[in-house]
């Protein structure tokens, strides 16, 4: 927005956590705001939440979903009917007392999660199995006082995320609607992030509170800690019997309802440049970049200036024609190094270079941001092969991703490999587990890793980590932010 | 969303208040909320907002727009450094004075509107006039605590909306964008909300707290009474210089930018209920309709429902192939008779019914929403003649709010005159006044009526109604929600 100081300057190999920081503010993704612990989504850093916000909103639109929008503030005793999920919430509930002069006659907790006020709604809505399945997602902000230690997009007061709140009339149905989201959660991530997932359960001690099991897609970022990217849960009847919501079942008789619920936030923007970032700056998948493609003009004089112009633009309206984003930088006060840089920062993955040499040989040169190739592309057939280029950046983007995930995952036999292992070279240690919350609570106090995820489908091969007793699951641990 | 009781019970020349909340409920629109004050916009009503939020989004993009996010909750200090501002808003925000269990050393507001604590980061974005203008735009929603008189959509404590925020180099480029932002408010509100709107500018008394002058756009209720549809402020330099935005311009001096600020809100909906709603509830218009037809099967026995089914998702998919929004009804539990009045009750501007009679006949029964006229329309170019009829349905329902509201437009001679047609008639008074505050003050003492707009170009033809001394401005007078 401002004309910036030299490019990054702190190394991730060096001090990941400040490098992150600079590239956040750098590239213009976020800036720290005046209120503590809040932070400023900029331009930049909007535009990659609109590009999931699409992704999203149409595809859970196709599977029958609609949009809603209930209130920002939510009475205490509303948010207390559901005794385990309050206690889990009331620690970073910002509470508004006064409204002007006034003081309220009952506290008004800005949203940490909409399930409380909406189920109240849901109660007055649902009659009957015929008003079933209900399929409501909400895209707005949820605050959560962040009084400790505060991170740009990965844990800060306030973000937006999108929130689905769906109601069933079995829990087999309800099933099916979490795992259906988990999928499409996987493919977004996947797909569009480029960045690989481990997909299972949650433990009964990480588990959303309020639910009867949660499942979770967990990534790796690039200092090897854990980073949860969605999570989407079975609720059970947890909050349907507290709010009475009930319906009059195909067999006449009254039923609890089953309800799911599951979200995703603006942290994937965060893990983007945890893991695809590098030295430089942010390194964007095209399939989730704003700007996909920037040309720069070369030239050394005003002829060579109108040429280029000319040509430059005829490129841009070509391979807009193909549905690709590109932007033209002619900004004159700046250099083409300076904008090589700027770009660079930025994350765009690809830079196409238009200069009068160019020109002459009938082409353009193509610069590769995540591997920093330069490529001559003739003119015949360019917007065809220049996709094509942009799809084996995204391709290359998730497979450097998973082999980097592959190699920072270990199959641990023993207590003692695991504690050597973890300070050493982090990520997650696959390990067998006998299901006792204890073992878990002491391998978190003695190394600081908890179980991100029970995979759905792995086989246990030997007894528990902890206490050597049967063990009855796979468990994937790690340090997690 | 559940099984209704029968339709519209309240007859809208009879109780236009009653009647508004039980279309608004009836069509589930939305719902009130358990927090008072608060209502629920419901995935009916969220789609007309999505409506309204594509149109606006897409065209503040091409004109160079960005989206951005801040901080829900603003520091009271932050709140405090624009003085008449705070004067303005302070006695509705709601105050946050506690984050879990610990008090707050400085109160947080919850955004009643924006401006100060963006323009807390543009004094840190903006260095020269290289980085304006600054086009940023927000879409989120707002706090003002609505302690007496609420109204959904109209007067609730929360409401979604759009808000601008633009820096600029000049006064001159400041007009201009707050022109261009009212014109492209009223190709939304006019063109595609069919509502005919008087634009111009506020009053002093009537003007946005903190502005140099508010632009306005003002439509007219089914009441009688005038509603606020939009604005558009020019903030002079009365931000910029309590927030310290100033760039090195191109004189190479320091200057305080210049600011435009601007939105619509969900009130807009509450507007399309009121300008076109009758008897039956509500009437959208076509452009605007999230299902523009909806197609309702007739049919006797099993035979007639199979040939009958086959030739309704056969026009559905030819209506979609032609860009239109259709849904067919094709649920089992409900009887033709109670279809139409539902979906007449939900506004769709146009209903078919493909019944055996119109299968052998060739054609199709059409029903407009907006005069209850049915149309046979035949097989042969069916879609193209329907997209026709939509077309006609949009332009009667912008020229029957045309009609109202100029036969409710009074060019008013003297204050008797005034105070006689106002509680008898209602809608706009048209006179000349003096541009004393003091007049403008006692009129709405003694009438209710307020100022709504000074156009931008009438000429004053007598002296001031009140005062009887010179006049120098037309004001558009009315009683307003």
């Amino acid at each position: 927005m401002s004309s910036k100081d030299i490019g990054i300057t702190i190394r991730k190999a060096q001090n990941f956590s400040d490098w992150y920081t600079q590239v956040i503010t750098k590239a213009e993704l976020a800036d720290y705001s005046v209120a503590k612990g809040f932070m400023v989504l900029m331009p930049y850093g909007y535009s990659i939440w609109e590009k999931i916000y699409e992704f999203i909103d149409s595809r859970i639109k196709a599977t029958g979903h609609k949009n809603a929008y209930f209130p920002t503030l939510i009475p205490e005793s509303l948010l207390k009917k559901e005794a385990e999920h309050f206690a889990g919430f009331t620690p970073e509930v910002f509470w508004v007392t006064h409204a002007g002069e006034g003081e309220l006659a009952e506290r008004l907790a800005a949203r940490p999660t909409s399930e409380t006020i909406a189920y109240h709604s849901y109660a007055k809505w649902i009659k009957s199995w015929r008003d079933l399945p209900l399929l409501l997602n909400y895209w707005n902000s949820v605050l959560r006082a962040e009084i400790t230690a505060t991170r740009p997009f990965i844990r800060t007061s306030e973000f937006l995320w999108q929130e689905g709140h769906t109601v069933h009339e079995s829990k087999e149905e309800t099933d099916n609607e979490v795992m259906m989201i988990l999928d499409l959660y996987r493919e977004l991530i996947e797909n569009l992030l480029a960045i690989p997932v481990i997909t299972g359960k949650k433990t009964e001690r990480e588990k959303f509170v309020g639910a009867l099991y949660t499942t979770t897609l967990e990534a790796l970022m690039g200092d090897g800690r854990a980073l949860q990217m969605g999570t989407s849960h079975n609720l059970g009847q947890n909050f349907s019997k507290p709010f009475e919501i009930k319906f009059l079942g195909r067999d006449e008789k009254e039923h609890y309802a089953w309800q799911a619920s599951w979200g995703i936030s603006w942290r994937l923007i965060g893990a983007l440049v945890m893991v695809h970032g590098d030295d430089k700056g942010l390194v964007l998948p095209p399939r989730i970049a704003p700007v996909q493609v920037v040309i720069v003009p070369i030239f050394f004089n005003d002829d060579e200036k109108k040429m280029v112009d000319a040509r430059a633009r005829e490129v841009q309206s070509e391979l807009q024609t193909e549905k690709l984003s590109v932007e033209y930088d002619s900004r004159e006060q700046f250099t083409p190094g300076w904008k090589f840089n700027d770009w660079e920062m930025k994350g765009v993955p690809m830079r196409i270079e238009v200069g009068p040499r160019d020109i002459r040989a009938g082409k353009v040169t193509v610069v590769r941001r995540d591997t920093g190739e330069k490529l001559p592309v003739g003119s015949a057939g360019m917007a065809k092969e220049i996709s094509n280029i942009l799809g084996l950046i995204q391709n290359n983007l998730f497979k450097k991703a998973k082999t980097y995930l592959e190699e920072h995952t270990t199959k641990i036999g023993d207590y003692q490999e695991f504690k050597d292992i973890l300070p050493e070279k982090g990520g997650f240690l696959k390990a067998c587990w006998c299901s006792n919350q204890q073992c878990e609570d002491k391998i978190k106090e003695e190394t600081g890793a908890t179980i991100r995820a029970i995979p759905f489908k792995e086989e246990v091969w030997s007894n528990c980590l902890y206490c050597g007793r049967p063990a009855d699951k796979v468990a994937y641990f790690a340090r997690a932010y």
